[in-house]
């Protein structure tokens, strides 16, 4: 990762800033608690409408439900010596969240079997903690103590520090000093000063241990611990932990641990100016939360801080891009490491929401949103937007296309997203052209992703893992993780001679990114995303276009893809298509394999793929058609006798059945130079379960030719119904105000900029 | 089909009261029009309320976007030629249907531009029916003439003969004279006396003409028309038609020229007492409509033949059973030939709703039902429907456990459901041991369907068609319904040697049905379905039991499936269970096969299945869990040394890709004579997708072993947790008033009834 070059003008300008005039919380709210997330003042505000917004109600009857059967039982501290998904690792998981719930519920129900319970929890964990030492199975690059990663942890400090809190006044003066001096201060110094290499680290580990450490600094009015929290922890080269540390590690890269760090590092690097996630949407989602929890904590007590504001309001950006990085459904599209049916549903996602709706001038479309969330955060933010969704006043929250830089200057690449159609059924074309994204990041370079009616078209297969499911690895990460879903066969880009881009390596992928060559959506009917990737392949420049073009003679617009593959030498070129859904129709001569499967290659998920099927056209252009949720969809490709086109299902090499069997259609020219696809996928017509009735099954589609090519321009013929329609780009100029002119078939077109579309009439 | 005995003497009775009384029309409602389905009097109460209803404002509005693009359009009336799926077909189709829309728009509206479009369409078929010989691509069973089945004709006619109706007033009495003579009569014609082979023939075409001939008759007030469709047909053996017929036809097993056929024949024979369709639910979705809508036109017409009384209100049981007969989100049980997502959301469905609600009592739940279909038909019926839909006045509808016999006389066995927890999370267990169901039917016998929490759990593959798909041959039955989806190893059942049940004879399967042996449902804690096979393969004796069992030590209840096969010699036994979901676990040994699949076998279906893996167990039982839609759900089943396991997906020697790629897992027991598989399937724990939280992924059910067997009695131990459950079977004797005692493990146990069970305490 390129750390941005500018951190040090503003952190220094605002560390001075703070460093001259903090002196701890500002007076005016010192001796007030609840001060972190949940204040005196939601509180009072809630408790007059209990009953009255259906929003609180929710997240009081969710919270009671849990809690309630839990009061009486008795409460296991076990020693920790399980990884994640084993039993000591998710009963402190559920203990923390017990606690956050209890005292929660304390404070909107003022019933003290609420505050019992978290003392009682707070007794258990102050006899356990002082006799921990690092977690017996930690994980090398920054082992917790209750649990194997500090990052586990840090989550642990989050939540307790805001129940802590919330029965402050609860407490005996004895009890509460043991708290402060056994459990949270103890466990903010190992996270700060005792785990210095992950505290000081750009990364979404990173921040969460400042975001506890700074919670708990709050909680305890210690100015030291929000100094660390803000700025990043002293070196102490003399611990063990620190000593552990690999600077070979890849995902270490960018670590300097003498440089300033901390949440204004954080919040400096991780985000680009867009407020895009370097990670991608899932971490997005994971990382706004402590970004979230610590600004409200700063806000509610250095207000002078005005962290809201900062860099250009980067968290209220972060937000809304995590929102349109999501489909019309609200799952986040499953770039990189994610998990698919991860959506703006989640309670990261709640609490941002809640957060930004009070501090950034209250957004009506974030109450649609807040309204599928169903549930609210105890906060004066969760209030307001409990009480004016109850008061309708919720607008529709508006998907809309947009051009994503990706980077902390927003300069290493980036995301398009083209969109058409109401949030009801709308058509929605990605194109990802960012830098790797750090150690959960994709081989997957120009890749597409579409979305069409809500459901998923063609397909990122997200991250082969099981969150938490015991039996799947504790949950961790799968091995088919690395060997299918990072490779680049997994994604719908160009794969050349069965080798992912920059050869499966991240180190050498996290020096480059992708570039944009253009992106224009100010006309609805072609909206355009264009990126060249020149360094995934020695020798091979790539360049892919795709153009959402709306064409008054059918039904639905349609996606253009034409992808330019520039190479001196001859190479194998893939372009799959992981579409889902039900095969309709496969018009091409195809030998399928009825009999025996054998996978479709050797290595680099080629060994995961069973090949269904292989084919060729005779005609200029070949077709395929599935079916997905009542809809039709046809790919149709220009393909000459070079062209295969294979059918294949995951699933080879798999002896755990770790893989979804998702199906992929792959065309793959053989020893190929310069070679340009060109494709369009089409949604039509429809199909009713319950009247059986279908239309339009072929699409309108006829013909797909390219007329015109050199090194600088390539012109695409459209054949829609009996009419034409003409595509021409300009390869190497991207110039808005340039002017061009080509003859083709006889005939002078001329046109300015980088992209030229002619209908017949 | 067995013909149920007593018909002749309902008939009969019924027939002499209606012939010696029936002089057309009744008098009072001679010259209303309209007076079929639509009356003049619905008409009127609808007038008075719209934009009142939400139900009828959305049918109005359904229809309106259907029609009003059409109406200024030219229309085509093409020369039949294609079959289903083609374009003559679908034309004809939507014109019939646009004529129907049209006319109600018209009712309602009273706008003469929909008379006026309505009026061009029949002025059109005027012209081109009498030039129609039969369809050049017909179905020699039964041609049409403006299409290949007079399925559909009849189709055509049920429709166009409501559109007359709605418009009757507006035509000139020279072209009312025109449709009558030259469209109407003629083609009621056709479709009786020309076609008496399938008119006079009791299935669901048969009850189509006698419907569509009845409308005719009751519009024209023909005498001869409507005493054919409740009577059948005069047989003019010198019909061309006629002699086309090949008795030799299994699907015309049971078709006697000679017998009395029609209307009440269709009643007495297609529906046992129970209401129960021979089809099966989505046939009796299908045939419900005609049933209903001559209903409803002899009521209008002919109350005096108390139409709803007859067979102790049979069609309003035909209603309920088909609702019974879905899972909880309205998706009908695919037994047979059954394409999935057809649901009771159906147009056939709303009609026969609509029309149930106002002549049996106005059953609120039915309304909840109405909502979730979200249209009436423009009828009183449907016109109360909305008006109590909107005046709040719905019920919760109540899916119940329920035991439907099948056969005319309700003795051709039946149909079990098991049902535990409310409509929003239900456990529902069915077993089918029916009757074979006619050309449609499935060799399926003691097959188990198991649905949870809204989704299918263990599934009836259905269908193999995509109905109305052009692509898919026409849209027709494809070529695997036959090689895999009719076969027995696409069902939960019991295969011998891979061979399906009586061979996959249909006409020896015809002559067959299982035998209840008993059901229990009266304690919701354990309910119970026993059934018993003895002819699908000769020498074998099946027996299956299954038991739906509450544990309060458990969160769900689940199910235990006793199933007992008692045979002299030795054979392959196999026992699939079609899952649907993602594997989770796989704890026992086995061999995947990660670089080469094979098909499991080579005909009767098994040349379909990929075989993915086989294994076996050491331990005395096997554990399989798998998870759908955020739960788990674990098959653990009692194992020895010959116990084969294996994992499969469909797909193989499927050159069109016409199969899903749907997983299973089969229990093969090798070389076994008597045998008994005893298996649980056990819902548990759950994971949440944007918590990222998981419980109880492993279940609750520790070991299960039979601890006791002889011929007469079978006893089994589950291990739930850390106690016991027993039960006992008789297998012999399923009087409940019986006592039994038996000494297990030197403990005499002593109950009464075919079924014990006891809880550790």
């Amino acid at each position: 990762m390129k750390i941005y070059k500018n951190y040090k003008l503003s952190i220094t300008l605002f560390s001075i800033m703070f460093l001259t005039t903090f002196t701890g919380i500002s007076q005016e709210n010192k001796q007030l608690h609840p001060n972190l997330i949940t204040t005196a003042k939601s509180i009072e505000l809630i408790k007059k409408k209990l009953g009255k917004y259906p929003l609180l109600d929710n997240s009081i009857k969710e919270m009671k439900d849990l809690v309630d059967p839990e009061l009486n039982k008795e409460i296991d501290f076990p020693i920790p010596v399980d990884p994640a998904g084993g039993y000591t690792h998710e009963k402190h998981k559920e203990n923390y969240l017990m606690m956050y719930r209890a005292a929660m519920l304390y404070q909107v129900l003022g019933d003290k079997k609420y505050s019992d319970y978290v003392i009682k929890m707070f007794k258990g964990y102050v006899a356990l903690f002082p006799t921990l030492g690092l977690h017996p199975d930690g994980k090398s690059y920054s082992p917790g103590k209750l649990f194997w990663q500090a990052l586990n942890d840090a989550a642990f400090l989050v939540n307790v520090a805001q129940a802590y809190d919330c029965v402050y006044y609860e407490f005996t003066p004895e009890d509460r000093k043991a708290v402060e001096t056994k459990l949270l201060k103890p466990l903010a110094d190992f996270l700060s000063v005792g785990s210095p290499k992950m505290f000081n680290r750009v990364h979404n580990h990173g921040i969460w241990l400042n975001a506890a450490v700074g919670m708990a600094g709050y909680v305890l009015n210690d100015k030291e611990l929000i100094k660390r929290a803000l700025f990043g922890a002293e070196i102490d080269r003399t611990l063990e932990t620190f000593k552990t540390v690999d600077y070979n590690d890849p995902a270490l890269k960018g670590f300097d641990p003498d440089r300033p760090a901390g949440y204004f590092m954080q919040l400096d690097n991780l985000f680009s100016p867009d407020g895009f996630y370097i990670e991608g949407p899932y971490y997005q989602r994971f990382s706004i939360w402590p970004f979230i929890l610590l600004a409200q904590t700063i806000e509610n007590n250095n207000p002078d801080i005005k962290i809201f504001k900062y860099r250009d309001s980067i968290l209220k950006k972060a937000l809304y891009t995590a929102l349109q990085l999501s489909n019309t459904n609200g799952d986040f599209f499953p770039f990189n490491d994610a998990l698919k049916g991860m959506s703006f549903a989640s309670p990261e996602l709640t609490l941002a929401l809640d957060v930004v709706y009070k501090n950034y001038g209250k957004d009506a479309e974030l109450l649609d949103v807040a309204a599928k969330q169903d549930r609210v955060v105890f906060s004066e933010g969760g209030f307001e937007v409990a009480k004016d969704v109850a008061e309708n006043k919720a607008k529709a929250f508006i998907w809309k296309s947009a051009n994503f830089g990706d980077g902390a200057d927003g300069k290493n690449g980036g995301v398009g997203i083209l969109r058409y159609g109401p949030s009801s059924d709308q058509l929605c074309q990605i194109m990802r052209y960012t830098s790797h994204g750090l150690a959960h990041g994709h081989f997957d370079k120009l890749n597409q992703l579409l979305y069409d009616n809500g459901n998923e078209i063609l397909q990122d297969y997200g991250a082969a893992r099981w969150v938490a499911v015991i039996q799947k690895i504790g949950g961790r990460y799968l091995p088919e993780n690395t060997t299918w879903a990072k490779q680049t066969i997994a994604h719908n880009t160009l794969v050349v001679d069965e080798k992912s881009h920059f050869n499966g390596d991240i180190n050498e992928s996290s020096e480059h990114n992708s570039e944009l060559y253009f992106y224009d959506a100010s006309n609805e009917s072609y909206q355009i995303i264009s990126a060249k990737e020149n360094n995934a392949y020695p020798g091979i420049q790539m360049h892919r276009t795709f153009v959402m073009i709306t064409d008054s003679r059918l039904e639905k617009p349609f996606v253009l893809d034409i992808f330019n593959v520039v190479s001196e030498s001859k190479h194998q070129l893939d372009l799959p298509f992981h579409y889902l859904g039900e095969i309709m129709d496969v018009p091409f001569d195809h030998e399928v394999m009825t009999k025996d499967l054998k996978p479709l290659g050797e290595a680099n998920g080629y060994q995961h793929l069973w090949l269904l099927s292989k084919g060729k056209t005779k005609e200029p252009q070949a077709k395929f058609t599935w079916l997905n949720s009542g809809r039709f969809y046809t790919i149709t490709t220009v393909a000459d006798e070079n062209t295969e086109l294979l059918l294949c299902r995951l699933g080879a090499n798999d002896p755990e059945f770790n893989l979804r069997p998702d199906p992929s259609f792959i065309i793959r020219q053989k020893e190929a130079k310069n070679h340009t696809f060109v494709s369009i996928v089409e949604p039509h017509g429809s199909k009713s379960l319950t009247r059986e009735i279908v239309t339009n099954s072929e699409g309108g589609i006829k013909k797909l030719a390219i007329v015109y090519q050199d090194s600088d321009y390539i012109a695409i013929d459209v054949i829609v119904q009996d009419k034409k329609l003409r595509v021409i780009l300009s390869l190497n100029n991207n110039d808005t105000k340039k002017s061009h002119s080509l003859k083709i078939d006889g005939k002078m077109q001329k046109w300015m900029g980088p992209y030229m579309q002619l209908f017949d009439k």
